[in-house]
């Protein structure tokens, strides 16, 4: 089960993954995102996140990881946030997506911590069956950018 | 309100507001930091985080916030996770705790979040107050460090 790190010829395929994610949540009107502004942030000299793919074995994109790095101040170290994880329908049941995770897993000796909708039930029991514990007793609040800043990216 | 970046002086102050605020969360339990791994993740050459000081006019330090860029691949853009703040009991409603947030927002285009305990309603007004709306229907998962991660950091 091949895993690599994504690099910028990758992305129009993490492009159409990212969307197909947003699809299966039920999100796709949320998605604004610009290809040049995402090549920037994942391929520039400073980059906000990173991409890990799963492929199949001649080669082709199967699944994709996107994650960042964390900081706890009660650990007092880094750790990684995963923003998406998402193993295309056809490639599904093969590990990918565990093997993914698990990878993220081992990139870090902090937390690996996601957020998960909370009627995706196939998702809640593939990690639950990961060993990751739901988080109890916190709310996340939000503020999503000024009406400007959303104006200038659409 | 003068609101300065930290440095490395700062940081034993920073480490005090930290267990300051795990004791006001009633989680001063979890607080297992090392000094001088913080030092190095927060002011060595690649920091994980970075922290924001409130100051008196006479230079005395109020508060903090203590944050990381995030990516959304729905924006294809960097926003902040707010990840600690807190202002000591002394210097409240005084408007520190409103002048730091406020700067996060000032500082991305991207989203500004962050989590709060379901019981801290004083926290949960104030965020309201200032337009931050809670996220509903999406829970956190996590996988806390191995333990052989933790033995080593303890």
């Amino acid at each position: 089960m091949p895993l690599r790190a994504a690099v910028e010829a990758d992305l129009d395929d993490i492009i159409s993954l990212i969307k197909a994610l947003a699809e299966y949540e039920k999100l796709l009107h949320e998605v604004v995102l610009k290809r040049e502004v995402m090549r920037e942030h994942l391929f520039g000299p400073n980059p906000a996140a990173k991409v890990l793919l799963a492929e199949t074995d001649d080669h082709k994109v199967a699944g994709f990881a996107l994650y960042f790095t964390t900081f706890s101040t009660f650990l007092g170290r880094p750790g990684i946030w995963l923003e998406d994880l998402f193993v295309l329908p056809e490639y599904r049941k093969h590990g990918y997506g565990k093997a993914l995770i698990q990878e993220l897993r081992r990139l870090t000796d902090g937390r690996v911590e996601w957020a998960v909708l909370d009627w995706n039930e196939p998702s809640i029991k593939f990690y639950e069956s990961l060993g990751a514990k739901r988080l109890e007793g916190w709310g996340t609040f939000r503020w999503d950018p000024a009406p400007s800043a959303e104006a200038s990216s659409s």
